[in-house]
């Protein structure tokens, strides 16, 4: 077994000035820097420290503000991922840059350049989390009267990432000659048009830049349906996921690590990583209250919301410290239906109130919250991984950077203690981190051996 | 009359390793490194100590390979601009970063994020170049069996700047609060859905993050056809234009700032900027040498395609050292039309042979060339500059960083002893730099007052 594989890996999900709804409000966050630069550097410098494999941005295309108080009472605001990445890739020498872009707004070709743009420039570091958009509120900012049905967009999304995947092909590794004297710049014979024909793209291709550092980037995705499952054991090479329980963990895992079969691929081949929000306290008592004080920050009427957007269901008519109204059936649901699948079980499961769960949508947005000492969430993240729950971990602070500092201060010693966690970075691209395979270029005579 | 407006503003043009198409063939020059980050910081960094304005970058979205052999003998890679461009923030402090972005295959709210963060990130140092996309093989790359017309890509173009400028526009500069103890982050009547409905775009708007410090990134164009004119005299804020004689320049200067009233708008609020590709020697024989030098590496073949390109004729049949043939219509053409006409003027006024008309093309891609000692550059420049033919250059260094290095070491100390070029920043923004007011969002209560 190679030192990558018994050792778990570590994303830093980078998120407004935080992953809790409240983090702006603490008196630790500095939310009039969201759109500032030296924000993003300090984060970055933090994880890289840190030695984590890859920063994680999120996106979404619009303002989600589906009862008029997200604007007044949250901070709605996403900086462009692929810019900002590129930004830090420029002050940053080892961490891994994934950027989410959606497929159902954005094309091939201009895509592909990005990501091989990005590739090349950090020296092999870029990764792409594939989404789908699924929101009415992106639908509008897309001259589209409503957004695309869900199998719709993970065919699209599938048959995108196919048209990408063949444009970084499209130059193979070797095709730059460079000789002056002769004046061949490149061996045409080795940069291939691609001739993508289907049902949602065309692309004759060549892509416009050669071959990057990593071959293509690394392909992650966070879908956790079925035909999420399905797409991730078909194309994903990293899978961000979000469980409650160590239970539902391991079955998605071997859920999908047994489908890898179907499509030739190695149980290695395929990272999973689910997400976790640590409240870290240096006693358990502190690490509780921590956590009180900022679900106290929590405005109702934002946490209403939140819910409301993962559910489909209007809550505003029921009693807070209440249990939940009759929900729709999965089948009705248009939206992310693993999320909204997550929410209604967590519920169920433990009986909680709406106010409950409220305060655990709002934390960490569904992923798991867990407040304790350094030593126990180091116990906790070692108890998945070595359980077959996960092959690491989205570490998804409360508030940044200070809740990033925190972790990688006081529970990365402790994990590198226990022989879980590199100590120095062995590599220096993301597959390298990531122990993942460099692919060849399908169009490479070596392929087709 | 402001310390701006009577000195010139500088961009430097950064095109593979060299504007002349030649340039990967000298000895000065690494063709093998142009995917390589520290190529771009490296001419960013000479562009900065030479107090530039801003860097320029161009952009295609295919490779251009009419005959099969641009791929084998020429340098036709394209780093992403906006990626490339983040990259560079993160690495300078004061130069202005201009991407060229395609209308034509692009979507408003995509590019509107990237640049508002693009803007955000540098501290105010973006600017767009505004294009439309022309060329069959950009189309095949994007699912069209065919490119737009070109009344209908400009009206496209028009649409795009308007839809995005209004996207910038929707956060009034002070509607972030971020007040805690209230729990009130932004006033969400200063945030503002556009509701934009045209012919090519219905896009509802807010944008999802705030107004950026230059409050939209400079608007630049290079079309310089009527239909480009007149867009131009109505949104852009600087024109990079080819021109080869002083005449032409002073008549389209005239032109196009004559036109600006009928939109409302000063001339100081638009600039001109021609492009030249200056070929420096310590005498004016060593420079006509060196060009000489440089043009005896043109390839024939590379050579023919690109003036077939900018003619739209196919000239293989036809004698090296003999005329041009018959040339069609400017009615007929549908591609670049400034270009073709500039081109068929260059061929008529000057009595060229095809070989002759090829290396002004290769050189500059019909951009002006000079050679000659840095003293002789300086007066073209000054020549142009004090008799109403331009506002400032676009320096198309033909080889990178070399020919960019020379230019600042001796051409840019000229330009300030004589008093026409700055010494030293004294703003912060690509606005500043270039004498350019910051716009008051259409939003805005004192917008309308």
């Amino acid at each position: 077994m190679s030192k990558e594989t018994n050792q778990m890996h570590l994303g830093a999900f980078l998120f407004n000035v935080g992953h809790h709804v409240a983090a702006w409000r603490l008196p630790e966050t500095e939310p009039e820097r969201i759109m500032d630069a030296e924000l993003y550097l300090q984060c970055a410098q933090i994880a890289e420290r840190g030695k984590f494999d890859m920063l994680f941005l999120a996106d979404t295309l619009a303002v989600f503000d589906r009862n008029g108080t997200q604007l007044k009472h949250n901070v709605a605001i996403r900086p462009e991922p692929i810019t900002l990445l590129s930004y830090l890739s420029g002050v940053t020498s080892h961490i891994g840059l994934t950027a989410t872009v959606s497929t159902t707004y954005h094309d091939p070709y201009n895509l592909a350049r990005e990501f091989a743009t990005l590739d090349h420039l950090s020296g092999g570091r870029a990764a792409w989390n594939v989404v789908t958009s699924s929101r009415n509120e992106e639908a509008a900012n897309f001259s589209k009267d409503d957004h695309p049905e869900h199998n719709n967009r993970y065919e699209r999304a599938r048959e995108f990432v196919e048209a990408a995947s063949k444009l970084w092909d499209s130059w193979e590794d070797d095709a730059i000659i460079g000789d002056r004297e002769a004046g061949l710049f490149a061996d045409s014979d080795k940069v291939h048009e691609i001739h993508h024909k289907g049902e949602f793209f065309a692309v004759k291709g060549p892509l416009n830049l050669p071959r990057s550092p990593q071959g293509r980037p690394v392909i992650i995705q966070a879908g956790s349906s079925e035909t999420g499952k399905r797409l991730a054991a078909e194309t994903a090479e990293v899978i961000f996921t979000a469980w409650q329980t160590l239970e539902e963990a391991q079955q998605f895992y071997r859920s999908v690590k047994s489908q890898l079969a179907d499509f030739g691929r190695s149980e290695d081949s395929l990272k999973i990583m689910p997400g976790i929000l640590p409240i870290i306290g240096s006693t358990e008592e502190e690490a509780k209250r921590k956590e009180a004080e900022i679900q106290e920050l929590v405005l109702p009427e934002i946490g209403l919301a939140m819910l409301a957007g993962s559910l489909n269901v209007d809550l505003s008519g029921y009693p807070l410290d209440g249990p939940l109204p009759e929900l729709p059936e999965l089948t009705q649901i248009n939206g992310n239906k693993s999320r909204f699948q997550l929410v209604a079980d967590m519920a169920r499961r433990e009986g909680l109130t709406i106010r409950q769960l409220m305060y655990r949508v709002t934390g960490a947005r569904g992923h798991r919250t867990y407040a304790g000492t350094p030593e126990q969430i180091a116990d906790q993240l070692e108890e998945w991984f070595t359980n077959g729950a996960a092959d690491g971990f989205n570490i998804m602070a409360p508030f940044l950077p200070g809740g990033l500092e925190l972790f990688v201060e006081h529970v990365v010693p402790i994990l590198q203690r226990r022989g879980l966690y590199r100590t120095e970075y062995t590599g220096s691209t993301l597959r390298d981190h990531l122990g993942l395979a460099r692919p060849i270029s399908r169009y490479s005579v070596s392929a087709s051996i």
